[in-house]
């Protein structure tokens, strides 16, 4: 990777850009793997083929991002190292218990982290922009899970109220990695507030509070889309 | 599915095509779950990346599978539950604890299965022969497992005498369960010797014999090119 004062005619790629598509892609490769063992838990034989071809979707977004990586003349392996902690912390903190809390944490995950990467794929060069939105395209994960927590509530109310909980967790969880990372990757969190340099704004903390804001409420909605209380 | 009375100008699908189909797509279902499972034991990202891969792969050969069950007017579902059992204590009973053993066991037990599968392939309908073969085709497994099992055998030749029992071990289980689904599954085992119906020749104990030979030397050449002893 390359540290900032290396810029120059033959500057390497971005390292924002760099930061960014490496802990995307570190995140598609991890969801990956967390969705395939959740994919266990599974009452059926067909639900557990359709979180594994949940999981399929990530890893083919996450050799999206790799080849990117690579096309961009960054090591995608170095890209990746910074975040394997800080999201590995996240989904071994939030270990599916069973089923329903996999279906819920896929729905609410994948749509936590695609929320994120929109807010930020406006601050992107175009090809990077294109690359984001292409990875965030929906991969059916909402339907099937949105269907399944809805029928298991109908089924038996008294699951919501842990879901309900279940739901905050990540979000929290989500949260706390998410300013772990903040704090470590200074490109990253600058670009994510739209500052990358000299020439542009730096950290603004009313723009942060606005983005948690946003972020927050789109979380509520799709909770509320299970049927569970945010 | 089909019970052997119903066939007739109206009959359903072969019953032991059903039953072979139905293995084989459960098999690449739970072999997807478990190298995605065994990534999780992966030394770094790329390894990771790469047994991920693997697991993908054997995600599109279920999903040809199950395609194709549906094609000939069976219940992929059905299909597949005979075998969950059978599959899934395998799999829980040869349990990776490291990642060397993941390795061998997706190169041995992969290699077992297209070896087993190829067997009788011989005795299907060409479309079903087709089907087989294409599953069969190598995903690209073997070069990734040999030349990173010999690599930590290279770096420590400690490593070699339990992975060796390890193979042995993938070996007995695999034809103990594999005792228990024939016993389970007429059709299918007949099918595997060559018999099918009135108009074909039943169980040859010879014939079984020789295959289990076939299969076992096959399993100690792969043995071998991980630098083991079978």
């Amino acid at each position: 990777m390359n540290a900032a004062g290396d810029r120059g005619p033959q500057a390497g790629p971005d390292e924002a850009v760099v930061d960014l598509l490496g802990v995307m892609a570190c995140g598609e490769l991890l969801a990956f793997e967390r969705l395939a063992h959740d994919a266990a838990l599974a009452p059926t034989i067909e639900d557990k083929a359709e979180l594994a071809r949940m999981a399929v979707a990530e890893f083919t977004h996450f050799t999206t991002l790799r080849e990117h990586l690579v096309k961009i003349g960054a090591d995608p392996a170095a890209a990746m190292a910074p975040f394997v902690e800080p999201l590995g912390d996240f989904h071994r903190r939030t270990a599916a218990s069973n089923w329903l809390e996999g279906l819920v944490k896929a729905f609410v995950g994948d749509g936590l982290a695609a929320d994120f990467y929109r807010e930020i794929s406006g601050y992107l060069d175009p090809a990077t922009a294109g690359l984001v939105q292409e990875v965030l395209a929906d991969s059916g994960h909402s339907a099937f899970a949105v269907e399944h927590v809805r029928a298991a509530i109908d089924a038996d109310p008294r699951v919501a109220g842990p879901l309900a909980l279940w739901g905050r967790r990540l979000m929290g969880e989500a949260l706390t990695q998410a300013q772990r990372v903040a704090g470590e990757r200074e490109a990253l969190a600058a670009l994510i507030v739209g500052g990358s340099g000299p020439d542009r704004p730096g950290i603004d903390l009313n723009e942060i509070g606005a983005m948690l804001g946003r972020l927050t409420a789109a979380h509520s909605e799709r909770m509320a889309a299970l049927g569970l209380e945010a």
